[in-house]
């Protein structure tokens, strides 16, 4: 018999959620929430009955399969016994059952149920509404068990929640209290987590519920509390300030070789407090506010003996204050910054490793910071009992530039990175850094799920990112918009961190990306603009709730940081056009003031939207940092200048940078190199004025199978006229001298060489979209086809153009896999490139050809000679102690090399320049060199190391680089 | 008996000029306009007469010593005979006689007189009018002969004469034509000139006057004229373009080789026309406009041997068409540019020196276009018979960066320059390249004089430049301001080209002076200030002529420049403060637009001041250049930003590069390094917003012995407040940590580090002004007076502070003269420093010590160990072919190091990096290595080759430079 949920028969006191009076206050909390869930949907609330009652229809029974009510109702529950955090669901007769093996999987049972009813898990959080419903149908012979989470402890931490969470916590709710907190709790259990790291800068979580009311809270929800990786004892930082003191008797030193008596006490004291709490405690010591412990004079010995010291006391502690068994107490050790040596020692020093008070205990390890794993256990740690956790991050507050506004995570590098982590045996807890929670709901969510179904999304799935964000908008949106801006939603959440990835917002100026090279400035901008307008349509066509949801999930994180990069690309044009002494810089520079303004317009509206729910959450610094913090932040330093009161053209190629006025004795000709491509068609001039007052041109063109767009006109000051050069390659004929158009001004002749190269130029025999060839072309400037006075045209005397291969790196010409693994594809990775990585990935493959995988790209160069091959690669950090992560590459038939692709002097943390560079940039630039014949060559590259993400090829003249930029030159011609 | 001229005798018509009726028509004109000379002091003009004409009183007879007239006055002539342009003026009775021993020398005896009455020579050209007398007295016994000129051709090249001479022309006269020419010979001779080369960008001078009325009239005054360097046989370049095509008798090609017939037929009907006139006839040939003739592919020996052909027939159409007695005309061919190689040759061909064809040709040598001779005669050279000239510029128009708009030129390195040409034996000819005349009048003035009376104005003459200054301006104001007013406007003449002889106005731009190192560009800044305000009081308070003459003389020249100036380094301290993302930056920018306008004004008011008199002399570019001609010009590119919303204070240190807003984990801490010298007891903190709201500070200062000026108060956005920070050096006691202030703002504590030496730090032991001191000091940044909260200091690690020893080379500490010559001061030389040259100035002194004039520099050192020895040095060229300038270094005992000052690559001309480099900074820079012994040490320097000329030495441990700057570290202790 189906089992129908409707609002008529809640209004009439069926579909009554029933619970044991027995059971866990904690899961009639949660029953009560979902029994708002039941009233977005259907308009009406169900009751909430205790006991054996009778006499309702379609009841819904929720328990622990310990509790006599589950019990009384003879169901199998053989499925979930002896399970972590499962629960069945199953429909009995007219009755529909919850059971929980435990009271995690109860609670989850719950909201499994609301999202089956269409209930996002933001119900709560971001006041996400559910589309309405009169009916919810489940057939009689319905019965889902659930699996067992993949990762044990699952959560994430509020951190660096000053100004933004801390505002909002003071405004919205007076402090950091229960009040928050049993939103944030309800937040982490409907994502499906299990724990968290409270917020801990100025704020102590078991004083401010007011009291312990924080803390009995999270028990009460089933929240596993943890304290930051830096904050033993469930003691937070924050406390021992409050509590040291002269005559105190936690002793006035946060040091266990002068105070150890306080600090001990301080912990002991700590521990019967919050001890009958389901807690992970931290061990270990660090010194205050996320600093080393030890001065600088101390030896790694030292260290490693104190550090072994305080582990033992607190071993004591827990065992005499919290369970004897300390096997069953959940304890975590993070091997964090300055920790970590401690743990591997060195050749003369034995480490922590395997050490007797470690046992037991998880292992946290961590990324960089910026979302690269910082290392993993090798073969012979991951045996060890206690296992792994992962510290990761979605914001992060120090070196070298500090995210903390909206979010700039792109899914597909966290997809990697964490599959890599659990694939390495990472497993026992994940908690990632969420800043302000607010903004991040999107990869947090992602991070979560990962965690809770790695079978689903883990490394088998390469689509996990695209399908996640598909999922993520249905889950919020489906049934309230059409399916076509369902897509949108997609494509915009996607598109807006994929700019991010290229660079963080907080981590944009105005020198990141080359202004005029490769054309990136403009595309880049182009992007941001396509985006904003096409999420700004979608939000003026919504109303109500719908329109509030897509503004926090997708509008304001979208909107905020692609306004701050649009902000930056136009400061870079505008500098690149202030330089050319073009007056279109001073339109530009406008355009930057108006992304001022809205920046702030939006901190603004953040005060006061929906009655300020989200104040104080656009407060953190995100423009203009010139240290990792605050200090020195600087709105865009904008160009101006005072144009010449005079008719003066410039003209500039379009993606180089090429300009000229064009005036007598300079000589500057400008080359358009875009028809070296045999497949590229249309090219562009730039026109702008250097004067204040118009300026005429007029296009002399002496070629029939060019056609310029507009082969006279005006330009006017402070505008940018585009103009298209097209190539008709049907009339083209080859001449001895390279085809020339001059753009005539007032006092100028711009003399513009327009190189063309067709096919058969290039040698090119068959079709077979393999082999790349290399297009450029040595053009003498000396040459003339059109007679002006330049004077003297020699100054740039030969020019190269084009002369270098870029290749996506996954456009490979062919793929070799060996018996240990293969080259896999990762679509849209990073930077808005796609990536090739070797599967499995926490494989060593040896560092012979035999058991490596391999990618051959196959490329036609001019000469022979050395040439250097750049491979643009994700900045991986080492995937073990040894500084290293080797990969292969050899020529034709030659052998085969490793290369090492981590600096000698990379390490990862503050202040290294190799390793800052790559997280900045999002990538590492490897360059080897190679000698290469005339004509084809196979360029074939080995996986050897785990950790070798590939991007992009660049090959070039060894000492002759192509022009410098952020993004690199753009894929050239393949046939 | 006494004579005298007054108003009364002249009205009663006495004081007659009486002049011989067959005398020439030229001292006809020239006694005319020195009637009106008379007439402007007198308020008379006296009756011009000819022949014997009695009864009248006082009269003043004219002549050349063969006109009948002076022959019948039976004075004695017989010290004015046989000699060149010389004249006597005699009191004879109650007759005043003027007579020359040729037209020029009566001419000269003309203006002379005019002089003697007060009347400055810029009475016509710019209209400067004499102080009205009622009498004028000479005893009876007056006698005076002047020299003959130490200079044979004495002239300047009226060039780059578009867009400023050429539209005044125009617009005032109606061409290049004879109306002008009259002020402009009028002019030359009245400043004792006797040669010139006319206008020549698209004027013909023997076709503008109109037809030959500009060499009629210049024939007529005793004018001699040439051409430009490359115009032989008395056609200019522009005529050819009018007369060459096809059919033309002249051929159509500028080619020697392919058109033989049409060029000597184009010379010939030059030399037909023309020659019948005094010239200095070029000979040569280059190619068209200012290029070599040749293509690249020719040999030098092709070259030389077309040049020598040239020649020949030159040599023989001047015999056949001007004189048979090649003797008699005045020749010239000027080793320029390429012409320079074919007249020297290499070890395999040999040159044109020493050719018959060049015989009795002056040989024309040049400087390098920036005011630096370029070569001059060897030994053997000098016996040339012709002698050898000199082609100088006020004014260029060419690479790296042009300058024609105002006067940037400073007399003294023109003195040391022009005496070293003279000393080395150039003085048959001399010609200066004035641009458009106007505003070049002051150093023009000082040339002609130099080459007319090199007696007294020449090598021996220490204080000619600024003797010179104060003569010029005596000559043009005295009686008409007050004698303090006078000695202010030699100052401000001074003081303006001081400033530009650092940098000229036109290579100015925002990266020449460091914004904040040495405090140069605040020096700087507050120089020209200081100038335009005294100068603006001083025109304010004059009125009619005088003001005008005074604007034209002074006030122009020094506010266009200063303006201009001061414009570019309010960018660079715009630049500056924008990058510290200071609010005063804003302020600076606007202070830079507020330049642009005044530089505007200057231009429309030279349109219209005094009805147009100097239309269009203000219209040549000079600012902003991006190459040497106008293409990319650009005003100012000013950085402006939207300021913070927050208080925010910046503390900076002046003079240094240390900025901080102190806040929490930066750990920048500011040192002020002033108090390291022990004679320094003052110092500055520069206090500005980073945001728009005014930020309040007060300070904390533990020091009994420091005093600020201003111990808290608030700091308005938009501007920069100045705290003087005072040592008490008598309440001074040493401790043991480096003395630290620490400002305290909203959101910051600055520490700001400030270490002291005493004298006795330094371990002085007696006063004897000799010894520089190495006063730096390593400061450890760690270390802590002052506990706030900036975490971690250690940032910085050890600083190091002052670690350099300055030294102006003027104040050496010893000077050791040799038989051969000695060391001698040139005051006030360039870059705003006085130099050392040796003396005589055109002996090589060998290459050992013995026969080398030497300095001592005694310097004391912190150790032992290789130090960096910078010498800043006037950028002279190599005195000859060899690129070479040796100077001698030792230290203490040590053997001599010979030390070539010229970079091995140097070479003059275009693109050569070091020399533009040189030419643009006006200095070179020699590192030498010198291993210096801990304490004290004697630095040696001789002078070994000409043109070594000294100003500025900068002693740093090797590898370990100085902050970058422009001018250098000003001087250090000195004791």
């Amino acid at each position: 018999m189906e089992y129908i949920i409707s609002s008529n028969k809640i209004k009439k006191g069926g579909n009554a959620i029933i619970l044991d009076p027995d059971t866990l206050s904690g899961i009639k909390k949660i029953a009560a929430r979902v029994s708002f869930d039941f009233k977005a949907v259907f308009s009406a609330k169900p009751r909430l009955l205790e006991g054996a009652v009778s006499n309702v229809k379609s009841p819904i029974y929720v328990g622990m399969l310990n509790d006599k009510l589950i019990q009384d109702l003879s169901i199998d529950t053989s499925d979930i016994q002896n399970k972590r955090e499962v629960y069945k669901i199953i429909v009995k007769n007219d009755a529909l059952i919850i059971a929980g093996s435990d009271k995690r999987g109860t609670i989850y049972g719950l909201f499994k149920l609301s999202e089956m009813l269409g209930v996002s898990p933001f119900i709560d959080w971001l006041d996400v509404k559910p589309v309405p419903q009169k009916e919810f149908r489940l057939p009689g012979s319905y019965s889902y068990v659930s699996k067992e989470p993949s990762v044990r402890f699952r959560g994430f931490f509020i951190n660096d929640e000053w100004p933004a969470f801390g505002n909002f916590c003071n405004k919205r709710f007076g402090g950091f209290n229960a009040k928050v907190y049993e939103h944030v709790f309800e937040l982490l259990l409907r994502l499906k987590g299990n724990y968290m790291w409270p917020a801990m800068w100025s704020a102590i979580f078991p004083n401010d519920g007011p009291g312990l009311e924080n803390a009995i809270l999270a028990d009460e929800l089933g929240v596993v509390m943890g304290m930051s990786h830096h904050e033993p004892c469930l003691r937070q930082g924050e406390e021992y300030k409050y509590l040291r003191g002269k005559g105190s008797i936690y002793g006035d030193a946060w040091n266990f070789l002068t105070n150890e008596k306080g600090i001990t006490r301080f912990w002991e004291d700590g521990l019967k407090r919050s001890g009958r709490f389901e807690n992970v405690i931290t061990g270990g010591m660090r010194g205050e506010a996320d600093t080393a412990i030890m001065g600088k004079e101390a030896t790694l010995k030292d260290n490693i003996d104190l550090l072994r010291k305080v582990l033992k006391t607190q071993n004591r502690l827990i065992k005499e204050n919290v369970n004897e068994n300390l096997d069953e107490v959940p304890r975590m050790l993070a091997l964090y910054k300055e920790v970590e040596p401690y743990f591997y020692g060195d050749d003369k020093t034995k480490g922590l490793m395997d050490d007797p008070e470690l046992e037991g205990v998880t292992l946290m390890l961590c990324d960089d910071n910026f979302g690269n794993l910082r290392t993993v256990p090798s073969a012979h740690m991951r045996s060890h009992k206690g296992g792994y956790g992962m510290y990761y991050h979605f914001d992060y507050h120090g070196l070298p530039i500090s995210f903390e506004w909206f979010n700039t995570s792109h899914l597909s590098k966290v997809w990697e990175q964490m599959t890599t982590a659990y694939d390495f045996g990472i497993r026992d807890l994940w908690i990632v850094n969420v800043g302000d929670i607010f903004s991040n709901e999107y990869p947090l969510s992602f991070f979560l799920d990962l965690a809770y179904d790695f079978d689903y999304w883990g490394s088998s799935n390469f689509k996990a990112a695209r399908e996640y964000t598909d999922s993520f908008v249905k889950r919020n949106f489906e049934g309230r918009m059409t399916q076509s801006d369902i897509k949108k939603c997609s494509e915009l959440l996607e598109g807006y961190t994929r700019i991010t990835s290229a660079r963080r917002t907080e981590a944009m100026n105005d020198r990141v990306y080359a202004p005029f090279s490769y054309n990136e400035t403009f595309d880049k901008l182009k992007q941001c603009e396509k985006l904003m307008d096409s999420a700004k349509k979608l939000l003026d066509k919504l109303s109500g709730n719908t329109r509030f949801a897509f503004y926090e999930l997708v509008w304001l994180p979208l909107s905020a940081n692609l306004n701050v990069q649009r902000m930056w690309l136009l400061t870079t044009l505008n500098h690149g056009f202030a330089k050319e002494g073009s007056t279109y810089a001073i339109a530009l520079g406008k355009k930057v003031n108006e992304c001022i303004d809205y920046d702030r317009e939006i901190v603004k509206e953040l005060h006061t939207i929906e009655d300020g729910k989200w104040y104080g959450m656009g407060l953190s610094e995100h423009i203009g940092f010139n240290a990792w913090c605050e200090e020195g932040c600087q709105y865009p330093v904008i160009h101006t200048f005072e144009p010449a009161n005079k008719e003066r053209l410039i003209v500039s190629v379009k993606g180089s940078n090429y300009y000229s006025e064009g005036m007598f004795w300079t000589g500057h000709v400008p080359v358009m190199d875009s028809f070296l491509n045999p497949e590229v068609d249309e090219a562009e001039l730039l026109l702008s004025t250097a004067g204040s007052v118009a300026a005429k041109y007029n296009i002399e063109n002496p070629n029939s199978f060019i056609s310029v767009s507009e082969e006279s006109g005006i330009v006017r000051p402070y505008t940018l006229k585009t103009l298209k050069i097209k190539i008709d390659r049907s009339q083209y004929r080859k001449a001895k001298k390279v085809p020339e158009i001059c753009v005539h001004s007032a006092d100028g002749n711009i003399v513009v060489k327009i190189p063309v190269n067709t096919i058969s130029d290039l040698g090119v025999e068959k079709k077979k979209r393999g082999i790349f060839y290399w297009t450029g072309k040595t053009v003498d400037m000396n040459e003339k086809v059109i007679d002006v006075p330049l004077h003297q045209r020699t100054w740039p005397g030969k020019t190269e153009c084009m002369d270098y291969i870029s290749i996506d790196a996954v456009n490979f010409t062919s793929k070799t896999d060996s018996s240990k693994g293969a080259f896999r594809v990762i679509e849209d990775y990073s930077r808005g490139m796609d990536a090739v990585k070797a599967y499995p990935q926490n494989v060593i493959f040896s560092r012979s050809k035999k058991d490596a995988p391999m990618l051959t790209y196959t490329v036609r160069v001019p000469e022979e000679g050395d040439y250097e091959v750049l491979l643009y690669t994700n900045p991986s950090n080492p995937y073990s102690r040894d500084n290293e992560i080797f990969f292969g590459i050899s020529v034709n038939d030659g052998g085969m090399r490793k290369i090492n692709m981590i600096h000698p002097y990379f390490s990862v943390g503050d202040g290294n320049p190799y390793w800052s560079m790559g997280v900045l940039e999002n990538t590492r630039k490897v360059s080897v060199n190679l000698k290469l014949n005339e004509g084809i060559n196979d360029i074939n590259i080995y996986a050897l190391d785990p950790n070798f993400v590939l991007q992009k090829i660049v090959i070039s003249a060894w000492g002759n680089p192509p022009a410098e930029s952020y993004l690199g030159p753009k894929e050239t011609f393949r046939y």
